[in-house]
């Protein structure tokens, strides 16, 4: 179990969907940030269930307390301490999940490494143990912006399953994507994104989709070559995330279809001097180190592993059987997975921001 | 900077393309394992340029010399240092670009990072920097088959822009892909590819492509949650190599179009009432932990930055330029990064082999 | 600020003396181990206030609360968070202190370090921070009764001022220790320990001293050279306690008196066959590795910065002034380090235990 | 094995007694710090055998060589390997020592840790080792310089057995200490110092003693509690050295002795209105952060294991025998273990510098 990441701005987070509660703890916060439960409060609302209805209809109210590190509304640079009290306790819609492994789960997996699990709600590895990361994100931000004030970090869902959103990234607004309940930033998809969900809850399905994130704002030469390049570190930490089956920066996949000639991003000088290229198949990184062009990245999301509909499986006596879905689960995670892309990308672009001056001052 | 890698079996590389030289430091390797130089140059010789008609033809010997750790013939348990000199000195091919910015080169991050750099062949951001990380891995896999003995890391080129290899991740060996200097699996593509990546370099141009990767043999419970998911640490690991633009496991952004009914893996008991699933959408990867289904990824390369060919770009005095490329470059980096791949898998793996016997016993 | 310590079980601590409570999460404990809140409850009993005449009276319950990471009474491989609440709020004895520097206290660099601190009661710098410390000990303890049955932590105090205790380190019980309040081995030196902390306490005035340890049933075979040796990672563990200035093994300060040809601990065989040393100026340790032998060293305290006594110091508008302590303090800390000096022992060794098996299988 | 130390300004170390050769990777060092070979040679000449008459008449040349790191006489921010080959290969010298165990000594504790060691010269437990750490700390001494100029780090001999040098850490100079080949700043004591070291060597017998330091120009706020304490970092480094057995700052144990009112350090403003203690027993760390005033501490150093007298051992099969020390040795290592001292202040303090700034900016 590693449930650690980051090099100076360092989080350590904890919990079960079912138990005491969730949290984390941030280590290396610089003082002097103005620090409020309400600041966090707001993104842990962006990323909670029942917010709307295309998510789960569970209602974890999900609200966090500080324990420590903040004094007179100000980070004092000690470990900041983040709980969420768990409320909804129905570990009866568990009982047959203890036995069955749910496929395409972590049940049976989380059982071979560790020889036992917590089986109610997934454990560990449910959805719930982002709220460490999203409440830890939300510290991070506000460190970023002492950094580099002109920072955004903008993620919507690009698409679900094959419905495409048509979306601008140099122009996208935070208000644009929350607009809706899909946090899609093209207005024309948004019905038809809701209802393929909706169709999909009818059915007992579920589906994927894909996460598109730009950040604007970022200076030139954050990330650490030549493991902790800032793409690496973007990948990891999305990967990171439940649900995730890809990454690509920039150009991605589909730049392996360019030739160089096609590919590579020209420098020009923009009308103040500054170093900029007229293209960003880079996606505002080269060499592992952030170019001052718009990091732009991309991430799939598999369709939800939880359907209800009956499915071949073992159980933990090493029994052919069959499981069928039961409780309230989200027919689609990609609305709810937008404030966790946010989420990874603050922490690592604050780290970084935070080694880069350790390193050059 | 952050040339390490690894928690229990860590890393340490360093060197530029001229200068004294190149290595790595391994640090935690077990003691008692067999090692030589010999079992090293085997992977430096398919990682170095001028291998083949269609690489680069610059000729670099990359002798490995070990300089500690290991004692008659066995790894000692103490730090194993491997340098490799320097021996290609043609700084003058540089000239140019000591002033002006390469496009999609990391010329100009480095200068905004550092304030200065190496410019002698891309100095720390070039190709060269991986000889580290390939010695290191010829340790690793060492470690690893004391470990798991069944393992075997087992990448191709998938595809050269639009050529598509067809390959059986569940038969493919080491022999077929080394068959040919493609490193592809498809004996039926070696030809096409070839001829297109001869075309790209006649016409001063240069192209990229996929390397699709299995893992066969890996034992079930391999993977450290919630941060360092083995499929996190892997798309680290690639997205640390140069030249990457993508990474995706199992389904990856194809499964994004599936439904959830579509995209699941039933569990089923095989002959000898071993856990498995039908199918492998997960990639052999369940919750961030290995199921013991083969590890399958997929990695973007994009088409080599250096063109011959003039290009927009900067100088480093603020001047609007043109720069064309000189030097000897690949115009298709997939055939040597097949080892790069092989390399970064073989050092996750390793390392989350012996973190799960340190935590676990 | 750095509140991690430990590479495999490795742990997280968190809170200030005032505000809404200190804890720890322990990350990388190995699954299947039985673990209650009672298991922690013994040991914060053993460190807390008001436990006897010759601590402070301050009353603090410090009821342990295990948020995650245990199931069904056993670790379940994931984070083990550990809560204990804050109760006795009194920042009103504090107001001065919020503005004068106490001397030999971390108000001043505190201030130095942050631009700020949270000035109740010592905040972060406060005796109440080692809670998270006792806590994952008590968790570590149980992960070294799996791995090493026999070994045996045993910390009691061997001088306060010029009192000096006699104790056999090969004999020494648990329960001899916790006999009386002093925790001290020798029996004879209670009553004068005691009188000397209430003099002391009568008089405003404050004591130090210094705890030995023997940890004895440790395997040979324990410590990471070159720098993670064991005595290197205990020397650490001591020196981040509060009020400690010095630490000391085997023949510590007094060996360099002796020559080669005194300080040399011969090698034998026991009756067993084993290997042994028949003197143990080594402390158990060679070459930074275990080598089967009791580890023994012991740890400086200096007397209590806060007494009741008036003292010259500046405030932090840059004033000089004069400040006489307030609130209720142990006039000596030994008999309460000594969980604490355990504690630090028992994670030291639980992580190397771990490195050791993950390194060396 | 660990030879990994720091968090940003990171070290590898690697190389034993005999083999290829010894070195380091330093990863994390600033950029744009003027560096040839000629700054580390200083410092390895001051660390080398064969420098005086009282050292082991052994002639290692121990020439650097930098490898990486470093262009145009300034670092560039990438990795900077050093190595340094081993010259005096004397294998037989060591025949003995494959099969004894000599007291005192790592071999019995390598061979029970790791199954194997390389039984030349002691193998990684050498003296040898520290090579890398001197030459990184000639970088870090530099790099030290640009962030806080006025720092001197200022160790020297304070005792050779019973032989205790009178010094005054406020004015003792750097060519004081090196105006002598013992390396104490009492100028009386030397001839008495240097005829025991003689008198020793000539019975075939060793010496021990102290290392006392201070480090003057320390800005206060260094320090990262509550693990990382200055005073924590520092202790583990010095116990990280060969052959140490006890560290004490400021008072240390002999402050153990006195009361609460004797002990404090009084708060008080020097003429420029800064804020000092009129004492210095806290040794420069109140909380585990630097206050402004000089760092002090002593470091215990055990007497050469190797004598040339017979001692009974055992041997690595299980036999009880004698064995004789053979080759040649320093009968006293203190005076060449004096820039061993330096040097982990050094990458202690740096780290520390590039810690502070990363976190506070």
């Amino acid at each position: 179990m590693s449930s650690q990441f980051g090099t100076l701005f360092r989080i350590s987070t904890f919990g079960e969907s079912h138990g005491g509660g969730v949290g984390v703890v941030i280590d290396g916060c610089p003082s002097g940030i103005a620090l409020s439960e309400a600041d966090i409060q707001v993104d842990l609302d962006r990323r909670r269930p029942g917010q709307s209805e295309i998510t789960t209809p569970r209602n974890e109210a999900d609200e966090a307390e500080i324990l420590s590190g903040v004094y007179d509304g100000l980070t004092t640079g000690t470990p900041i301490a983040v709980i969420v009290r768990n409320k909804d306790h129905r570990p009866s819609a568990y009982d047959e999940m203890a036995k069955k492994y749910r496929p395409s789960h972590a049940d049976y997996t989380y059982d071979a490494k560790y020889g036992r699990r917590n089986p109610n709600g997934g454990g560990r590895a449910s959805a719930r143990e982002t709220i460490g990361r999203v409440a830890a994100a939300a510290v991070a931000k506000k460190v970023l912006a002492t950094i580099a004030p002109e920072i955004e970090i903008l993620p919507w869902v690009a698409s679900i399953r094959d419905l495409n959103a048509n979306v601008d990234p140099a122009t996208v607004t935070f208000e644009q994507i929350e607009s809706n309940i899909v946090r899609t930033g093209d207005p024309e998809m948004v019905d038809a994104m809701i209802d393929a969900v909706k169709a999909a809850r009818a059915d007992g399905n579920s589906l994927g989709g894909t996460i598109e994130c730009v950040v604007r704002g970022v200076p030139a030469g954050w990330g650490e070559p030549v493991f902790d390049r800032i793409e690496a570190d973007l990948a990891k930490g999305m990967l990171s995330l439940p649900a995730t089956k890809g990454f690509e920066i920039g150009s991605g996949f589909a730049g392996t279809l360019l030739t160089g000639r096609e590919h590579n991003d020209p420098f020009r000088l923009d009308e103040d001097g500054k170093v900029v290229t007229t293209s960003n198949r880079s996606g505002g990184v080269q060499g592992g180190i952030t170019n001052g062009m718009p990091i732009e990245f991309r991430v799939a999301f598999k369709p939800t592993a939880t359907i209800m509909t009956s499915q071949e499986t073992v159980d933990n006596e090493g029994q052919e059987t069959e499981l069928k879905g039961k409780g309230r689960h989200d027919p689609c995670v990609l609305p709810r997975a937008v404030p966790l892309v946010e989420a990874m990308t603050a922490l690592v672009l604050c780290d970084h921001a935070m080694r880069q001056r350790g390193q050059q001052g």
